[in-house]
């Protein structure tokens, strides 16, 4: 049988490009996954991870020119996002490098012996040790910051795991050109290519995930393939963790009291944040909750003219094209949805950005409805109309989980820790992973302090994929006890050579 | 349909002592599992959930005797062993009002905005908030130190989550008087009993893990079981996190070195680990690699000696002493293994230590002789008998994750960073969640260090149930992006009105 070729297609015009690559076979996943778990030991020094991760920055950087001209070609993402993603990407890359290096990621606890103690205690020096090589899924939407040099790959090669990314079909060839830079870094700091590899191929990717070797997996992407890979995961003869971001709904809770003191403003904030990049975001604000009247009235008309202004773009290929265009058409169709600007097909290639109103009523009780509490990429959003807090109480209860839940404050409300904000926030809470105040959800910087990952199906895990605590995700904690000093390893050894953060007691 | 009744049983007679509950039906398990839920908000201060965990111990501890003796009763495992287990249990519980009391668990991450950065920050305060209510499922081998006042609960409630707790069959009298225990500490604090609840029976077991409203689970048992509960954790609709303990082999390897200089009493240590409780320990050393030759030969002439000194026991269940009998005979049925002292029955209703030898080479690669590095539950160990290095490590590479790895070495080896010790324990590392140098794996210490925890079917991930990190399991991030400071929890104001352990940025 002739090996599957890969082409990298212009979803501008639906045309092929060129063909990049051919699928992995099942033999050569084994061949690749084999290579990487022998190279390991390669990755067991600190300093040369985080060289690895600066040096790949670097490389990155010089290749932008190019980079950013497939990622555009092959996404139509345009050369302005991309140099942003690309910025972001090697930030990233760096900011690991530096996790890496301050090493109190390692989470070193040294309890020292004491027979004072119920029972007594050993001496017991626990940190944590990488878990083997990684699986990462590219995401569709960010062919460069959640893909080949992304953050998952990033954060697994801080950790010391090799990895093997499985490319997303919409972008094979910047794939290509990235895995290229990374093996260049590796070159240089005579490290074997083999740290991080790429696959091709949907069968590769379902091949990756249940080889034995291959022991955590990461994904970005859609419900139906997340969860297919993680009941794979879970249902190994030896389950492995699987961090996977599957969809996310975004709410937004719009006051009262905000629509009155800034209709004009959140109309067309939220404009802005649901056409970002094609409304091609997983933190898209995809559902909105707006109150009934005139201030809600004048919220929707500020958002309708916004809207309307927004000139038609091109999503990343054509099947997720179609899906849109059928999506909003069946949701249209709903008892009660009306569109004040009708989302739908635009040119023969495009797409036009629109949203839907519904009666926030409709949605207190399961039933055909429930269509418009599921995640619909592409640049729409639904305007559900509140009668009273009731309501939005009820709605909120039968939301899914999600990677962010904002809320519109007025000045008042934003102030008083006693009132109707407050008691909004706690409701936010158990929803999603980030909560944002008079913000849009759009954007997720690059901190520490950063949680990208919340409640099912936003993310099948307690774990974030973006800032510092991600590299969390391919570590496990081993403790050793009444172990001599000779053999120690440096992190846990009493003079500290390392100078790691550490807690020791007593 | 009559409600199924629990009764208590004296495994020293196989009779029945007492009715002391029925089993709870799918309608109860809904309600109890409600009604945690709905007592969540209870357990939001963390002063309250300190002095909760304070009060259990106290008066859990005035309740000693009887909890001894009704634990006693139940699994015949003697009153020393049980007071320190209750000691063991009590202490956890004030250990884990300490680490709420401290904070530092909260992971506290404040980002402040800067405008600098590539993306640019917002202001992001990212803390931890407990998931729900957890599914705890009680060992059989600890009634009180991994069951109803045990680490799974004590670390559950400290995370903030209430508990309902599947009582473990062999002792449900036992787990009545300490949930008992619990409700009177949370009536001391008026709080609601639910907080922690207690279940009877298979079926509600399995009803508890499917439940919606339950967001994590623990568990503590075989691999048979554990097993069957993760995978419908995983199967769920919104699948929860489950921790299971299920299962280890813990094996030990002794050098020619060790052996040489420590024959006998290394022969005398490794008998009174795998015999301690009757080999009820997870953490019995269960597989042994030792040389062949005159050092190895005096060694398992010592473990004869020890071990045939070891007086017949009872088991926890009649269940697991017919298991016991047929395991070691179907060990001992095997081309070439041997039993020195021939592990099996003792009285009608106690069992004999004993342990088995085989030629490692017997293990090198696989076949029937897998069943001897499967856990067998007892008091019996397999010593597989060594030729040269190279055997050690193939028999190293076909064995199952652990708890626990040991290394018994001679005084040279342990005091050579670079000798045959080191090389060991790098091999023993990616087998186990603690590794031992010259010790014994059973007794698990109650250390901020300690891990207890490793590699599948040890763990079903990468976290631990003992130490203070076992509260890590029940928590999850979030972040609140540009929250004005009247509106975020205390945890997270600028002027840290808790004094709170925090890493804060730039």
């Amino acid at each position: 049988m002739a090996a599957a070729p890969v082409w990298s297609v212009d979803p501008r015009t639906g045309k092929q490009r060129e063909q990049v690559a051919v699928e992995a076979t099942a033999q050569e996943v084994d061949q690749i996954v084999r290579a990487a778990h022998a190279a390991r030991a390669s990755l067991a020094d600190r300093t040369v991870r985080a060289a690895l991760l600066r040096t790949a920055a670097d490389l990155l950087d010089e290749s932008a020119e190019h980079v950013i001209e497939a990622a555009d070609a092959e996404t139509a993402l345009g050369p302005g996002r991309l140099t942003g993603e690309l910025a972001r990407t090697t930030t990233q890359l760096r900011s690991f490098a530096d996790i890496v290096d301050e090493g109190s990621y390692l989470d070193v606890i040294i309890s020292h012996a004491d027979a004072t103690q119920t029972p007594p205690w050993p001496d017991l020096r626990r940190y944590k040790v990488p878990l083997g090589v990684v699986a990462v899924y590219a995401a569709s939407n960010f062919p460069l910051a959640f893909s080949v040099p992304g953050g998952d790959t990033a954060s697994a090669l801080a950790a010391g795991c090799p990895v093997v990314v499985k490319a997303h079909p919409d972008h094979p060839a910047t794939s290509e050109l990235c895995v290229d830079a990374l093996h260049r870094a590796a070159v240089r700091l005579e490290l074997p290519a083999e740290v991080v590899q790429l696959v091709h191929g949907f069968d590769a990717g379902v091949e990756l995930v249940r080889h034995p070797l291959v022991a955590a997996a990461g994904f970005t992407g859609s419900v139906r393939g997340g969860r297919a890979l993680f009941d794979a995961a879970a249902a190994r003869p030896q389950p492995i963790p699987f961090h996977g971001e599957l969809g996310s709904l975004n709410p937004v809770v719009i006051t009262e009291a905000a629509a009155v003191e800034r209709a004009e403003q959140i109309g067309e904030g939220l404009a802005g944040s649901m056409t970002l990049g094609t409304g091609q975001f997983c933190t898209k604000p995809g559902f909105v909750l707006a109150p009934l009247g005139d201030a809600g009235d004048a919220l929707v008309k500020s958002l309708t003219h916004a809207v309307s202004e927004v000139e038609a773009g091109v999503l990343l290929d054509h099947r997720m094209r179609q899906a849109y265009v059928d999506g909003v058409a069946a949701r249209a169709e709903l008892p009660d949805v009306e569109a004040p600007v009708t989302p739908g097909a635009g040119g023969e290639h495009t797409v036009g950005a629109g949203f839907l109103t519904v009666p926030a009523a409709r949605l207190a009780s399961s039933g055909e409805h429930d269509l418009l509490i599921e995640e619909c990429f592409g640049p729409v959003t639904v305007v559900a109309r509140y009668a009273d807090e009731a309501e939005i109480g009820a709605v909120l209860s039968r939301l899914p989980g999600n990677l962010t839940a904002t809320l519109q404050l007025s000045d008042a409300e934003a102030a008083d820790p006693a009132g109707r904000g407050a008691a909004l926030l706690a409701e936010l809470t158990p929803l999603a992973g980030r909560v944002l105040v008079n913000g849009w959800p759009t954007g997720v910087a690059v901190a520490p302090a950063q949680q990208h990952g919340g409640p099912y199906p936003a993310t099948t895990s307690t774990s974030t994929s973006v800032g510092g605590t991600a590299i969390e995700r391919w570590l496990r904690p081993v403790a050793y006890q009444s172990t001599p000093e000779a053999l120690l390893p440096p992190e846990l050894r009493d003079d500290n050579p390392l100078g790691l953060p550490r807690k020791v007691t007593p």
